[in-house]
């Protein structure tokens, strides 16, 4: 399976052409602060590194589309996780370059994605908008934020032990959590629980979105493993897994509610890895060999 | 001082309007689940509250301007607190009207704001899209991601042990949190560390937003104490306490390098609680009577 290579986890290649680099923040900080210790009055100054965190604009073919607080790292892998999640694009072929660049305060990602694609985005927006200024009624926003995923049709088969083993060996890859202890993680890992790429960010749905996107870009098959994130499962998480085509995903701490009904809608399998001597599977219970 | 008054914590009020309410999800639901035990086969079936998750559409004078996952509680505070952190009206008295109601798979907030914060709103929405399709560049983008706040200028001293002290009464305040394990809150306390008010929501920018919609509400002075969050400092959060003039954040892990820095640009007090006999503190030490 093409999923047993090793990703890079940093600097991450572009998937799309030439990064400008120059000036693009570094991930952590040295802060100063003051320790005040709760019996002892005074206080001692210290400092520590801390997670930079920078504003990161998704400009596609020119049109600044959102504007994402992000770790200024893997943004190349972001901006393709990031647009195929959200349904920009629908295949990685559809964005043809990516270039990450220092913008003001804050960072620009210059994507180039399809005629196609890019009409389709102009039509999301302007479906938005509205001509004279007056939206999408509530609902139609609604149905929007829920909306069709393919179903997922993955055979494949994960022992629980994997699961385990995989989260046992994550927190030695987490290189920047390490040094803060501020940022989140995903990870994709093979059915024996090898983590093969794994992604951080101050945002959980960033560090999902830079994992798909590093999967993307190296053409792994994301039926062929499971997914890790070190964050609790709220829908958007349960949704990028399904729209990204992965069918396990395993997440520290207990799903929502609307994450499970999802999970069961599109055959994910879910679970929650609550203690380290057990876990709960709320749906695709077929996926995990006992 | 105003904040001295408990703040309801359930079921809110709503401070703009009645609310149509009926058919509203609940804030938890069952869940059924497999307990796998790491060193035992077989799968114990078991059932656990975990918490619901709802889309919820912000409707500005019939416009649905942007749908937020959110927890299906106290959703009036949030409606105002979310139109006051993201700038779109400048006080509580230009939002005149708020009313929750089931829309499809989710939630609608149906707000009426004043014409002038409407007329900003479809302003911004227009800057935002353009007439042709084409938008911000990015670097305008960015500018509007980190845009300026009214500086603070709270007096306030608070020990820091009036900070351990709410910290220590937090936890038999979340109310949902005890059941699900899964939301987080934030609080609002007197300089002594009575806690006033609490919110609590799956995501943490909702439940600071709750928050400070129920500050304003309750015409609660919010230069008059701190806020405490549950979660790390991300920039939004500390961007969020500027915006609504609370002068000293407390969060329970460290900040980020650019959380740090608009706490110094705003002369915000910033606090991590990064365990339970001290704290460290990153700005604003005026504030902290040792």
């Amino acid at each position: 399976m093409t999923a047993a290579r090793p990703l890079e986890t940093k600097p991450a290649p572009s998937p799309c052409g030439e990064s400008a680099g120059a000036g693009l923040p570094q991930p952590t900080a040295e802060a100063a602060y003051q320790l005040l210790r709760r019996d002892t009055a005074g206080a001692e100054s210290h400092a520590e590194p801390v997670a930079e965190e920078v504003p990161v604009a998704m400009v596609y073919n020119g049109l600044s589309h959102v504007v994402m607080m992000a770790s200024p790292t893997d943004l190349e892998d972001f901006a393709l996780g990031f647009s195929l999640t959200e349904g920009i694009i629908d295949s990685k072929s559809e964005l043809t370059d990516c270039e990450i660049h220092a913008a003001g305060e804050g960072v620009e990602a210059r994507i180039e994605i399809s005629a196609r694609a890019f009409f389709r985005l102009k039509e999301h927006r302007r479906a938005l908008q509205g001509r004279t200024g007056c939206g999408l009624c509530g609902v139609e926003s609604l149905d929007q934020a829920l909306r069709d995923l393919p179903k997922l049709n993955s055979e494949l088969r994960v022992r629980p032990q994997a699961i385990h083993r995989a989260l046992d060996a994550l927190p030695a890859l987490q290189g920047l959590n390490r040094i803060t202890h501020a940022l989140h993680a995903a990870a994709f890992c093979t059915p024996d629980g090898e983590i093969v790429g794994v992604r951080e960010d101050v945002g959980r749905h960033n560090a999902f979105d830079k994992l798909i996107g590093t999967l993307a870009k190296d053409e792994v098959d994301t039926g062929s493993g499971f997914a890790l994130i070190t964050s609790r499962c709220s829908f958007e998480m349960a949704q990028k897994a399904v729209s990204a085509g992965i069918p396990v995903l395993a997440a520290v701490s207990a799903p929502t509610h609307l994450a499970i009904k999802l999970a069961r809608s599109y055959d994910l399998t879910l679970l929650a890895l609550a203690r380290s001597d057990s876990m709960k599977l709320f749906s695709g219970a077929r996926r995990l060999q006992p």
